[in-house]
């Protein structure tokens, strides 16, 4: 505990998660008073063509 | 909001789903009173063989 | 299929609910040719106290 | 119902899945006192490149 | 690792939720060949009023 | 976009939500390179009585 789900939209490197993990990681466990090896982080990535947005998909071209 | 997710079998065009985000903004938007552009819809496709239904894998040649 | 998540601000009627489960099933049904029996929709309603948007819960006086 | 989602670090194989399937359905239907048609499995495969624990994404070589 | 989460109609007890969890994470461990202690299973209990099914939402009376 | 799920044991007060909340935002918006209000945070209260690991659900008395 606790367990994070991260969707975004893909694209974003290894590094930036990997960074985003150590950083998240320390803010729950500080706020939450947990410590790290209890904190569960996994990515979804969103394909545009998977994702909706005011009423038309992100890949349309007119999105 | 509201944020909605969309599990279905792979297989569905993109032309289908850029349909489906069309017409169920407008629906979602038209009951539950918010605008379209508050309106998040992501898609998750499921493969046969990550599916069990009634004790079988659905990518099972006897499912 | 398709199995549908709805996450919602809480406060929505069930009449609400019931209209969109209705008009959202025809329109799944009908965008992705299944039939209307294949298709469960769940609602998951979110207080103010669990939203965080902006940097903000969205329950603090000043969100 | 009930429906149940099994994330898991990917590499298990179709036949690993098939037999958890059969299993978990079996366990599910006499636990929860429901008939094996309507329980419903779906496998989220995760790579450790989208898996972060202990502050450390599990793709990192000192993870 | 693996996480899985269990959406249920709301009604099933402690005891069977224990007992399910019991023999659940028996299956998995043995069918995935992963320790015990690294099986976590999540509950999600859901009402009739926020479940819709063939077009209905099954509080509905004619559900 | 991103849309992040925090699953969490009951107990934590809104204090501390409220501070995850204003520090996670700045960690996702910093490493994912996002504005901060496009980061949305949905927090899920998990009972001991809905969390099972090593095989026991956690309000079994000697879990």
């Amino acid at each position: 505990m606790p367990f994070i789900t991260v969707k975004v939209l893909e694209g974003k490197t290894t590094e930036q998660k990997s960074e985003l993990v150590r950083r998240m990681t320390q803010v729950v466990s500080e706020s939450f008073d947990v410590e790290p090896d209890k904190v569960f982080i996994f990515f979804e990535d969103l394909a545009k063509k998977d994702y909706g947005k005011n009423g038309k998909l992100q890949s349309d071209p007119d999105a």
